[in-house]
């Protein structure tokens, strides 16, 4: 079985599927999880482990644990008082489907369930203790006030003004490089790694995060509503400052290079059969969508 | 120093005070952490860990966790597409003063910042990752979707038919008792208790949990707003199924008795000095407010 099929079986493992009374929360969370898109983050987690000399199979539950951080907050994302998505990924966004009610409280019930998932005792006695709470301090510090959370805030904040460069890169790097340096690390921290190979692991982990974001508003100018599945041109709609109305595009497309490059020196560093990731970080920088 | 003061200091003191780009989340959620109440959860911790007789010191960062749980709760709970809420004890709910959409994010990184606090090299210090790892899991099976979100899921359900006892009893289990229980476990896994003696401790909590829920239905229908401190009457006005649609004051009046009764019983079979815990449950079912 490839490492997404892996993941995506175990995703849906820790979601109930019956219960009389909250059965619409469940549905509403497997849902979104389902909608899943290139599940970027739990590949991470697994191909870092491997390469730390870990065995993937007791990195999967840290592997959920970062989809349903993710998932959560595309939820909250898409609500009205955030971005007001009607659509994610072709198909209606959670609270079009199912309420706003229970997309709130889907997202709130999928950021705990993957605090639940990596404390459970089956997988405590697969990575011990200790790791499992490095992992679990590492995703909780990358993904609150001070990482995904407060980056979302200041994205919102960059919606209002013309923002600089330092608030610009303060926004990405919390807000889409957090959560992508958690993966890196927790795969690192399942193996066993120590905290100087875990920081090594996470400057991958930072540069393509950032490479992500720029591409990201780089496809918002030049594709089309087609081939990127969603509307572009919504930051130049919305005013925002972005790192290509900072820099302009062709600028862009230099730092995600200069990124990628970092990134792929970062694997040489830590040697072994950096293959999948060296490939990953380069899919990233030319992808269309 | 008392415990309501030891824990209102450590809740602070993990919230950053000053940050260039996110002070305004940061803001917004120490606004709802300083509108606390009765912080009868973090005093139930550090209760339940002095019992088992351990070191209070140590039991904090799960004292203030549960209290960031329940605050997010409240958070999200007031926010237009749930309860609409204007007001939260005598002021200003979060989204009405910070806006809807700073509210929700301050809830959702007051939920991360529950589980970055468990974990924290500081905490595990103290506890040793092995506890550390059994409160974390305590406390995010007890506040999910099993737990205190499914709560509130059927509480939705609930207002829009005539729910049956089966219902509104799984609705107040899960909405109010379950954080009651896990703030009870964690007090006692801190001490080092077994998993006999904590289930024991959560036998108590969910009586007093439960209690605490027919209270408020009885005072929702026979306090005044004065001194209620928020407008009374709202679940008939909902024609929200509660115990006291259900049964009648008197009969509920009857179980607030019994599951007291219940909760002192519980303290008995545990021993030691139980006159604060006895006093609390006393306390809680016959408040006023």
């Amino acid at each position: 079985m490839n490492d997404v099929s892996l993941v995506e079986k175990s995703l849906f493992s820790y979601i109930p599927k019956n219960d009389e009374y909250i059965k619409k929360l469940f549905d509403s969370m497997r849902y979104s999880v389902e909608a899943g898109g290139k599940r970027i983050r739990p590949r991470l987690v697994l191909e870092f482990c491997r390469l730390c000399g870990g065995d993937i199979e007791k990195a999967l539950p840290f592997a959920c644990a970062v989809e349903y951080i993710h998932t959560y907050s595309l939820i909250h994302d898409d609500l009205p008082c955030m971005d007001d998505d009607d659509m994610r990924r072709g198909k209606p966004s959670n609270h079009k489907k199912f309420g706003e009610d229970i997309a709130l409280l889907a997202g709130d019930a999928l950021q705990s369930l993957a605090f639940e998932v990596m404390s459970l005792d089956s997988t405590v006695e697969k990575v011990g203790a200790d790791r499992a709470v490095r992992c679990i301090s590492k995703l909780a510090d990358y993904c609150g006030a001070k990482g995904m959370v407060g980056g979302q805030v200041i994205d919102l904040e960059n919606e209002t003004k013309v923002a600089t460069y330092a608030e610009v890169s303060a926004c990405d790097n919390l807000k889409t490089a957090a959560l992508i340096q958690a993966a890196c690390a927790m795969g690192a921290i399942c193996a066993g790694a120590d905290n100087a190979k875990v920081k090594l692991c996470e400057s991958y982990g930072k540069a393509i995060g950032i490479a992500f974001q720029i591409v990201d508003d780089i496809l918002d100018i030049t594709s089309t509503d087609e081939v990127l599945g969603k509307p572009v041109g919504s930051d130049e709609d919305n005013n925002k400052s972005t790192y290509v109305s900072l820099f302009g595009i062709e600028k862009c497309r230099e730092m995600v290079d200069g990124l990628t490059d970092e990134a792929l020196n970062t694997l040489d560093k830590l040697g072994g059969d950096t293959e999948a990731l060296r490939e990953l970080a380069l899919n990233l920088a030319k992808r269309k969508n």
